[in-house]
C-alpha cells in the first residue's frame, strides 16, 4: 500500500539511466483529481537547488496535479542551465498531461554540482508518463532513493478516506527537515489553506525534529497532494492526526535508514518551561558528535549530554539535572546517579531522558550515532 | 622555552597516580611577583565543572599567585564533593607557599563525571610543592596532558621582557574555547585591567576560532598570570601582539593534535559585510560534518560548503559565491567553477576560501577532517 492507495492518484516509476547503477530513478506522481488542491514544505536553506526554486513558485497558489521526481543528480548550484532544466521536465510533463507547467512540482535529489543530462531525463519523463498508473506507487518510491537501503511509504486509513505517503532520505537529515522528499497524498476533500496547515502542524513535530547529522539539505520537500476523489470532507482533528501519523511514520523509516547508523536514538526533553527550550535543548544533544560517538560505542556518556545541554539558553539550574538512558537515570541532580553498568545499549533503539526540572513541556528530537560507516560513506560518496 | 621562560615564575610537574597510564598528572605554576595581575577566560557552558567554578571566583579581583593543574580528571559534575575537592587543593598549594587559597586557580582536565583520589591528589600537590624550579614549566607542560600525543609550549620575546605560555586540549575545541586549559605568563609589569584587555583580545582572533568538533567543554580555562619581574612596562600594542601570538601559536598547535584528525583546515571567509558574518560563515562550515569528512577523503566537495553557508543570516547573494580549495576557484557564482582534478588534498594543511562578495570584512575559522580514527577515539574513550 502506497501514495497510490488514496483515489485518484496515479504512478510510476522508471530507470532514465541517471544513476550509474542503472536503478530506477524517474518517479511521477499525478493527481487526477477532481480537486488539486495542495501544500508544500521546502528547505530553509537560502543556498537551494533549482528544482526547489521552480517549486516553491508552483505552490504558491496551492494547487498541484502533478510532481515529478529524479534521483542521480540534486541539480543543485548548476546555474540558469540547471533551471531550464527543471523548467523543461515541468513542460514535458504538463504536456503529456494535458495540463499547465505551472502545476508540475519537481523534486531532484542525488550529487550537488553537477548538470543533469537532459535527454536521459527527458526520455525517463516519457516512459514515467507511458507507464502511469494506480498501482504505480511502488515503483515511484523506489525510484526516488539514492543511498537509501529500502524503501519508505505509509498508509492510514480515515474515514471513507486515506493519507498516504513515500519518503527518500538518508543522511542530512536536519534541522528543518532533510535531503528528503515525501510525497503525501490523500482523496479526501480538503482545500489548500487546510492541507496546508496539517502539513505544517504535522512537519513541525516529525521531520523537524530528525537531525541525523546536523547538515541542512538544498533539496528537501515535502508535498501533500488532495484528489477529493473519495468525495469525503474529513473532521478536520481526524485529517491532521493522520497527516501526522504518515509523516511520523516515514520519519522513523528515515531515521531507521540513516547513513552508517547503528543506532536510533530519541531524546525526550522533560520538565521544560517551553516546547521550545525542549526543543533546543534535544537539538544540541543531537548536534554532538561526542555524544553520537559515545552511543555507537555503547558507553552511556551523561556528563557529554550535560555539557550540551549547557550550551543552550534553557530553562534549567545545572545541579538540578536528571538523565536517563534507557530508563536507566545515570545522572540525578547534575551529578552521578546510578551506576552506568546498569545500561545496556546494545538494542538499535535508545532513549535518552533529560529532565530540565524547570516546567511541564516537553518535547523529542531524534537522531543517529556517529559511526565508522557514516565516514566512511560520506568520505568516498563522490568519489 | 616554556612558561617558566619569563622572570619570576616556578613550576613543577609530578606523578600523582590520578592517571591510570602512570605519566605525570599535577602540574603547579607560580607566580613569584613582584607583581600578581592576572586575567583568565573560562568556558561559556552553562554546566561548568568544579574548578571553574572556584577559579571565576579567585579571578574576580584580576589577581592570582599561582594554579594547580591536574589531569586525569575533570572534577566536573561531581557536586558538593568536587567543589570541596577543588577547594582543599586552593588551600593546600596556598599554604605550601604562604597565600591565600583565594589567590590559587584550580584547573582539572580528564573525564567528567567521576570523582577525583582527593588523597592521590594530595600527595600530587604536596610533591609539586617541593618541586617547584624555574626549570620546571616543561614537566608542568608534560602533566597537564589527557589525550594530546605531544606538549604545547610558546615562548616570544619582547622589549625587555617575555610571554610564554603553554596548553593543553586535542578535542571538543569550540565554540567559545576548548577543553582547554592554556596557561600564559609574563615578567612584563601591566595591571589587571591591561592583561584583562590583552587576553580578550587574543582569545577573541586565536581560541575562539578553532572550532575542532563543535563541542564545548566544560573545563576551559585560559590563565595569564603577570609577575612584573623584568621592571619593564611594556609598549601596550608590542605587549597585545605578543599574547596574541603565543596564542596563536598554543592554537596552531592544538589544531594540530587534535583527536584522529588527518587535516589542518583553515576557512578564510572573505568579501563579509562584517567580521560576525565572516566568522559566523566560517564556524557552519566548520561544523558540517559532511564537510570534514570529504576533507577526510580528500574530495575537494564545495556544494557541502554552499549547503552550510546557506544555513547562516549572513549577507550574500547565492549566485554570486566562490569557493576555493588550497587556492583552485572550484566554485564560481554558486555553480561548478575551475575542475574539481586540480585539486590536490594530500597534504595535512588545508585552506578552504569563501568569498562572499558583499563586502570588505574578512575572518579565518580553523578546524580539523572528521575521521575513522576521530569516531574510534570517541566511541572507545570511557571504556
Amino acid at each position: 500500500m502506497t501514495i497510490t492507495a488514496p483515489k485518484g492518484f496515479r504512478a510510476a516509476g522508471v530507470t532514465a539511466g541517471l544513476k550509474p547503477s542503472g536503478k530506477p530513478d524517474v518517479a511521477l506522481v499525478v493527481n487526477d483529481g477532481p480537486g488539486d488542491a495542495a501544500a508544500a514544505v521546502f528547505t530553509t536553506n537560502r543556498c537551494k537547488a533549482n528544482p526547489v526554486l521552480w517549486s516553491e513558485q508552483v505552490m504558491t497558489d496551492r494547487r498541484a496535479k502533478a510532481v515529478v521526481l529524479n534521483s542521480g543528480g540534486a541539480n543543485c548550484y548548476t546555474g540558469p542551465q540547471g533551471f531550464q532544466n527543471t523548467h523543461a521536465s515541468a513542460e514535458q510533463v504538463a504536456e503529456g498531461l494535458g495540463i499547465g507547467p505551472i502545476d508540475v512540482v519537481v523534486c531532484s535529489t542525488g550529487l550537488i554540482g553537477d548538470q543533469l543530462d537532459a535527454e536521459k531525463l527527458s526520455t525517463g519523463i516519457a516512459g514515467a508518463l507511458a507507464d502511469l498508473s494506480d498501482g504505480g506507487g511502488a515503483a515511484a518510491a523506489e525510484a526516488i532513493m539514492t543511498t537509501d537501503t529500502r524503501s519508505k511509504q505509509a498508509v492510514r486509513e480515515g474515514s471513507g478516506y486515506r493519507v498516504a505517503g513515500m519518503a527518500k532520505g538518508a543522511g542530512m537529515l536536519a534541522p528543518a527537515l532533510a535531503t528528503m522528499l515525501v510525497v503525501l497524498t490523500t482523496d479526501a476533500d480538503v482545500d489548500g489553506s487546510t492541507a496546508d496547515r496539517a502539513l505544517r502542524e504535522a512537519t513541525r513535530v516529525t521531520f523537524d525534529r530528525l537531525d541525523s547529522d546536523g547538515c541542512m539539505s538544498t533539496n528537501d520537500t515535502v508535498l501533500l497532494m488532495c484528489s477529493a476523489a473519495s468525495g469525503v470532507r474529513p473532521d478536520e482533528a481526524e485529517f491532521f492526526e493522520l497527516v501526522r501519523q504518515v509523516c511520523h511514520d516515514l520519519a522513523m523509516q528515515l531515521l531507521a535508514d540513516a547513513e552508517g547508523a547503528e543506532h536510533e536514538i530519541a531524546i525526550e526533553v522533560v520538565g521544560a518551561a517551553s516546547e521550545s527550550d525542549a526543543v533546543e535543548v534535544g537539538r544540541a544533544i543531537a548536534r554532538s558528535n561526542l555524544f553520537k560517538c559515545a552511543v555507537y560505542g555503547k558507553d552511556p556518556n551523561w556528563g557529554r549530554i550535560l555539557a550540551s545541554v549547557g550550551t543552550t539558553s534553557a530553562a534549567f539550574e545545572p545541579d538540578e539535572l536528571d538523565v536517563a538512558f534507557n530508563g536507566v537515570w545515570v545522572c540525578r541532580g547534575g551529578g552521578p546517579g546510578e551506576p552506568r553498568g546498569k545500561v545496556d545499549l546494545t538494542d538499535r533503539a535508545v532513549t535518552v531522558t533529560v529532565d530540565l526540572k524547570a516546567g511541564t513541556e516537553s518535547a523529542t528530537v531524534w537522531t543517529n550515532d556517529l559511526t565508522h560507516a557514516y565516514v566512511h560513506e560520506n568520505s568516498a560518496y563522490s568519489t
